[in-house]
């Protein structure tokens, strides 16, 4: 049996900050034919109302420490303020979405990283996506919003990469539909040059990503992003896609493309 | 057909601020057997977050005027931190709990509060339930944890009464359930005087309610909360109650119930 399509979607920080970026992208993302999934990172916004709370982030060689304040704070700002705005946002454009954090409805499980040289704090490590729900929301037309926030099953909440949530649940379910996944951020794909924005990468596989290590051309901050990429795509799922909002546009072409 | 049960429950802004108080009444919550459904308040942790990022409650006569950044704070505190952190509760205690706004699936609709001698900014007076995906979700044994929070269908998201919110779905819902709402806060039940806390009337009906309106029985506080409740009554909620958390405990009977 054919499968049906599920787009899923993860935006990042700079577009979350930027009120015409976000509409912007909502406006495109309302659009997008048959089921789908937001998920949002968080971007500045927590750390700026961090510092209006007294809680100051913690880094430790430059990765965030999520101690209790700091992780209130997220859950304030990205299980609030932002995850529930972009939800009626959304609902304005005829969209029906909804709003969960991994916490809800039990949907995805994780565990808190464990303690090495540094103690990340109440950061979760994903165990489990549960797709029981997620199934029936998806196929009573619900939209599923997902902050980067999930649980640990004893009470406890953490902090999670919103990446890490997107393939997760990607992954979870690439056995039920033809899942596309779609990274969503300020640059037009992976860059070949840095200092040169429109030096897009069009395609990635496993030969050319091999060459692209070894000559040094992937950034730091894009190779976690590529893993997940490479991972989720050995697990079934059916394409991914890196780029910013043009990637929406009908007829664009100014991305990346990763395959297996 | 005999109908299913349905258990609609409001809990007010003091159980949520006493995290004894909410673990205690979470452990009770999670034994209630069959359909359920939970309110939350918000109580004064969203002033005392809204106080330190300069954001202060305005009021006229004693009322709380919503302007935008004071919905701002709302939307973190009870639609995040309070919400979230009560849906994880219930997911350790084996309640398949997931967290909701009005916008989030659609589910309810309110309007603006129109401007007459006050305008209290931006507040939601309820239009309509939409029980479609309510049902969904309690027949697949999901456990909805409301906060205060509406959207008027156009992106922009209502604080709105709690009380209001538990009776209109508990209305919306009895249509499909036999439904009994339980208004939850810090006192034993209705007070026949308000310097004795154990002074409560454990019946109150539209006969007795006339005779306590004109011996001024009834506190001030106390008259929008009645009020709403026979409403519920007479579209078709089948029990209401108010008390404390005792109201919870096997054999109770300390606590006001409510018929027409």
């Amino acid at each position: 049996m054919m499968k049906e399509k599920l787009t899923v979607v993860k935006i990042g920080g700079n577009i979350i900050e930027s009120p015409n970026d976000l509409e912007q992208f909502l406006d495109r993302f309302a659009l997008v034919q048959g089921h789908k999934i937001l998920v949002h990172g968080g971007g500045k916004r927590a750390t700026e109302i961090g510092a209006k709370l007294g809680v100051n982030s913690q880094y430790h060689q430059g990765r965030r420490i999520t101690d209790r304040d700091s992780l209130d704070v997220a859950i304030m700002v990205y299980g609030g303020l932002v995850n529930k705005k972009i939800t009626a946002r959304l609902q304005a454009k005829n969209c029906n979405a909804l709003g969960l954090s991994g916490a809800d409805g039990g949907v995805i499980l994780a565990n808190k990283r464990p303690v090495t040289e540094i103690d990340f704090g109440l950061v979760g490590d994903i165990e489990e996506v549960r797709i029981d729900l997620l199934n029936t929301l998806l196929h009573n037309k619900i939209v599923p919003v997902f902050c980067a926030l999930t649980h640990d099953r004893s009470g406890q909440l953490l902090n999670t990469n919103a990446d890490t949530i997107a393939s997760e649940l990607a992954i979870g379910l690439s056995a039920s539909y033809d899942t596309h996944l779609y990274y969503c951020f300020e640059k037009k794909g992976v860059l070949a040059d840095l200092e040169d924005e429109d030096s897009v990468i069009p395609h990635i596989n496993k030969i050319n990503y091999q060459d692209l290590l070894e000559k040094q051309v992937i950034s730091d901050g894009m190779l976690p992003k590529l893993h997940n990429c490479f991972n989720a795509l050995e697990q079934q799922v059916g394409r991914i896609y890196i780029g910013n909002l043009t990637m929406f546009e009908p007829g664009s072409n100014l991305f990346t493309s990763i395959t297996l």
